[in-house]
C-alpha cells in the first residue's frame, strides 16, 4: 500500500531499525551511572549528540534530545520567552506555523503576553520585510518554520534571521519538515526537529539552543540533558534517530531531487486529470517531497476514505476531516480553497510506479465523491432567469463543507450576469471556500454580511456577483 | 556481568523486545489518521491503554502515556496543583519522595506556593498520623510514593489516602518502583510510573488521573493523550511497555517472593561478612528486589569503582558519588549513615549464584577501600591521654566524606571517656555521618556548633562525647 503521508510520520528507516536493535542491547542502562553498562550508554548518547549536532550545524553542547518534536518546540519557545521576560512579552510568529508553535503562542497570550501573527501570501510565504517590521521594541522571540508542513512552501529564513539579528531578537526555527531533506537555514538562535519525520523512531525530538541565547527551562530541572529536558534519556531511540539522520542526509541530495521530480509530476498532472482543482503552495521554493491540492465540490473525509480504499494513505487540511471542524489554519491564512484538500508527502524510496498508480486512481475517486454530493458536472447549468433584479438567496444553513460551494456552483446560472447570489452558511469553511471558488471560477466575490440581513437567525451571507462568461 | 541496579533501569524484558519489534512494523503511523496504517496504530494504542489501565486499576480513559516516568510525575503534580489553585497553594510531600516530585515542589515554592515536607523515621517510613496532621486548610495536593526508590521501604499509602479523602485533598502516588512487582496501593487520586523500571523500553511513563480530580495540564495542549501530554505518541514503545507490564505482573507473585528471599539473604549476610555496616530501610515492609546498606569509613565512589571492576553494577546514595556533592536526601531524612552507601536492586531472573558471588566479593572490596583510606582496622587505637579536660579538635576542613568520620574513629581514643571531641568539617555529609557513626558505635553525639567557635574560618564543629566501653 503506497504510503503518501510522510509529513505526518515516516516509516522507520532500515538504518534506524538496525541501530535501535543494537542500542536496545548496548544502551538500555542509565547513562548517569558509572558502571560499565552506564558508561556504554553514555558513550552512545554522546556519539548520537555529536552526529545530530553536525547535521544541525551546531556544537554538541548546544543540542539536547527531547521526547518528541512537539516537546522540542514547546521547551524551546516557552524557554526562550521565559529567558527574555525582562526584554518584553511580545512573540512574533508566522500565521502558518505548526500547531505546536501556535499552542505556545496561545499559552503565552493566556498568561498575559502579546502575540503578533505575520500573514503570508497566497503561496504560503511570509514577506521578510513585513516580518522585520513586526520586530518592534519588547519583542522577546520570533518564530519561523523552515518550510510549511501542509503546503511545502519554504520560508525566507535567512532574510528573516538577518532582520532578527539586527533587531536583537532571537529566532526560533521549526525545522521538522526539512531536516534530513534540505540544508539547514542560516541564522537561527533556537531550532527544533522531530526524528519520526526523517525515518527515525518516534519518541525523539531535538532542540538546539545557540550559546548566549537565554533559555529558562519551563519544566522542573534535573541532571538530564543540561537541565533542559527532564527525564531518563531514551538512549536506544536517540541512537537510532541519529544514525538515520546521518543516513538520510547522505542520501538527501539525490533522493530529494528524485522525489522533487515526482512531486513536480503530481503538481502538473493533477490539474490536467481532475477538473476544478487548485494546487497550492509555492511551485518553486518548496519541500522536495510534499504537494497539496484542493478539489472543488469534494468532501475531504469522503475523499480520504475512498483513497484509503484504493490503497493510498494521504492527509487533508479540510475542515470535514479534522476533529475541530475548522479548516486548516494554513490554508485559511493563505486564502486558498480548503474543501477537498489532499496533502501528498512522499517517503524516501517512493517509486514512479506508486505515483503513476495514484494519478491513475485519483480522477475516478474525485468524480465518484462529486457525483455522490450532486456537484456540478461541467455541463451547462439551468438557463438564467430573465429580468431578475434581486439577489438569489441560497440557504445552506446547517449544511457543511463542501455543500455551500456545490449549491453556489449549481445555481449561480439561475441569475443573469451582473446579478448577485447570497450564500447563507454557518459553516466556517465557507468563509474561505466561497471566495476561493470565485477566484478559481472567475466570479466576483463581494464580501460577507450577517445572514440576518436576509432573514436568517444565524450564520453569514457570502455575496457573489455572476460575471459574464 | 551481574547487573544489580534494576531500580535505575531494568534491562529490556524479552516480551517487551518482541512487542517492540512487531509494533515498529505495525504501529509506526500516526494514530490520529484515518487511513489503514493510522487506524492500526490507533488500535494498538487503545489496546495498550486497556492493558496498562487494568494493571493500575483504573479506567482506560483515566490513563495517559507520557514520555517518561519523570514527565508523568511532573505533569501529574504540576497539573494537580494548577487544577486546585483556587483551593490553596499548599503542597504536602514526604521528605523521601523521588527527586522528580521534589523538583516540582521547588518549582511550586519558587512561584510563591508553600511546601510542607513530612519527615520519616529511621526506617524511611512516614507516620500516617503525622502526614494526616499536615493536611491543613489550603492544601492543594499531597504526594506519597508507594515505596522508596533508595531504601525499599513501603509507605502506608492506604492509611494516608484515607486521611487525604477525609481532608478532601487529592493524593498523588509515585508508583515507579512498585508497579509490576507489588499490588497497587488503594486510594490514589493520581498515579505515575515508568516503563523502564519494570522491563519496558525507555521513553514511556504513565499518568493516571481519577475522574473528578481537577487537572490543568502544565504544557500546551494538543489533540494527543486527552490534551494532557502533547506530542506524537510513541506507539511502538507504548505497546512494548504494556505487553511487558502484563508479563511481569503475571510473574510477580512468584518472582517477587524469589527475589525477596535473595534480598533477605543480603540483608542478613552483609553485616556478618563486613564489619561496621548499617543495613537501612524497613526489614519487613519493603520492596521485594531492593536492599541498601552503608559501610563506615568507605568512599562510595571508590566502592562502586571496585565493585564495577569485580563485575557488579550497583548504585550509591553517598555524596562522594553524586554530581551534587551532597548525600542522598533520603538517607539524610532517615538520619542514617550515608558514607560507603550501596543500593542493590535485583532485576527479574537474578540467580542465587549471582547473589552468592556478590557476597563473596564484597568483603574484600570493602576491606581494600578501607585500607587505602587508612580506616580503623578494629585493632585497639592509641591509648587515652590522661588528665585531659579540653576537647580534642580534629580539623578535617577541606577533606571530603568519609575522611572526617575516619579521623574521628581513629582518634577518639586519644581522649578519655567522658571527654569531648570536636570534628571540624565543611563537607555536608559529615552532618549526617558523624551522628550516624555515633549511633552505630554507641558514642554520644552532642550536636553541631559553628567551627568559628574553635577558631576556624568556615564549616561546622560536630561534638562527640566518648562513652566508656
Amino acid at each position: 500500500m503506497p504510503y503518501f503521508d510522510a509529513a505526518s510520520s515516516a516509516p522507520l528507516h532500515p538504518v534506524a531499525r538496525q541501530a535501535l536493535l543494537a542500542a536496545l542491547d548496548e544502551g538500555w542502562a542509565d547513562p548517569a551511572r558509572l558502571y560499565r553498562d552506564g558508561r556504554r550508554a553514555r558513550m552512545l548518547l554522546d556519539a548520537a549528540r555529536e552526529t545530530a549536532a553536525e547535521a544541525v550545524g551546531c556544537r554538541a553542547d548546544e543540542l539536547v534530545f527531547t521526547p518528541s518534536g512537539t516537546q522540542g518546540v514547546h521547551l524551546g519557545v516557552l524557554g526562550a520567552l521565559a529567558g527574555r521576560r525582562r526584554v518584553g512579552d511580545r512573540l512574533v510568529v508566522s500565521a502558518v506555523e505548526h500547531s505546536s508553535v501556535l499552542h505556545c503562542a496561545e499559552v503565552h497570550e493566556a498568561s498575559g503576553g502579546t502575540v503578533d501573527q505575520v500573514g503570508v501570501d497566497r503561496l504560503g510565504r511570509v514577506d521578510p520585510e513585513v516580518f522585520a517590521a513586526a520586530l518592534t521594541e519588547g519583542t522577546a522571540l520570533a518564530c519561523l518554520q523552515s518550510a510549511n508542513h501542509e503546503v511545502g512552501t519554504v520560508q525566507p529564513v535567512a532574510e528573516v534571521a538577518a532582520a532578527c539579528r539586527e533587531a536583537g531578537v532571537p529566532l526560533f526555527v521549526d525545522a521538522a519538515q526539512s531536516l534530513g531533506r534540505m540544508p539547514v537555514p542560516e541564522g537561527w538562535s533556537l531550532l527544533a526537529a522531530s526524528a519520526h519525520k526523517w525515518g527515525g523512531p518516534p519518541g525523539v525530538g531535538l532542540l538546539a539552543v545557540r550559546k548566549g541565547v537565554r533559555h529558562v527551562p519551563p519544566l522542573p530541572r534535573d541532571e538530564r540533558e543540561r537541565g533542559r529536558v527532564p527525564g531518563f534519556e531514551n538512549v536506544p531511540a536517540i541512537v537510532a534517530a541519529a544514525a538515520s539522520l546521518r543516513a538520510v542526509r547522505e542520501q538527501a541530495a539525490t533522493e530529494s531531487d528524485r522525489l522533487s521530480a515526482l512531486v513536480e509530476r503530481i503538481r502538473t498532472r493533477v490539474p490536467e486529470l481532475v477538473p476544478d482543482v487548485e494546487v497550492v503552495g509555492d511551485p518553486a521554493r518548496r519541500l522536495p517531497h510534499l504537494v497539496t491540492f484542493s478539489c472543488l465540490y469534494v468532501d475531504g473525509e469522503a475523499l480520504l476514505t475512498e483513497l484509503d480504499r484504493a490503497g493510498f494513505a494521504v492527509s487533508s487540511g479540510s475542515s470535514c476531516t479534522s476533529s475541530t471542524l475548522t479548516p486548516s489554519h494554513v490554508l485559511r491564512a493563505m486564502g486558498v480553497l480548503s474543501e477537498g484538500n489532499v496533502r501528498v508527502s512522499l517517503p524516501s524510496g517512493t517509486t514512479e510506479e506508486d505515483v503513476e498508480r495514484f494519478l491513475g486512481v485519483l480522477p475516478g475517486v474525485v468524480r465518484g465523491v462529486r457525483e455522490q454530493l450532486g456537484a456540478p458536472t461541467g455541463e451547462p447549468g439551468p438557463r438564467p432567469t430573465a429580468g431578475e433584479e434581486a439577489a438569489l438567496v441560497l440557504d445552506t444553513l446547517g449544511r457543511r463543507c463542501p455543500i455551500p460551494v456545490i449549491e453556489l456552483a449549481n445555481r449561480i446560472r439561475e441569475v443573469r450576469a451582473g446579478s448577485v447570489v447570497a450564500v447563507l452558511s454557518d459553516d466556517e469553511a465557507a468563509r474561505l471556500d466561497v471566495p476561493a471558488w470565485c477566484e478559481m471560477r472567475g466570479q466576483e466575490y463581494l464580501g460577507e454580511r450577517p445572514a440576518a440581513d436576509f432573514g436568517a437567525d444565524r450564520g453569514s451571507a457570502y455575496l457573489v456577483r455572476r460575471v459574464e462568461e
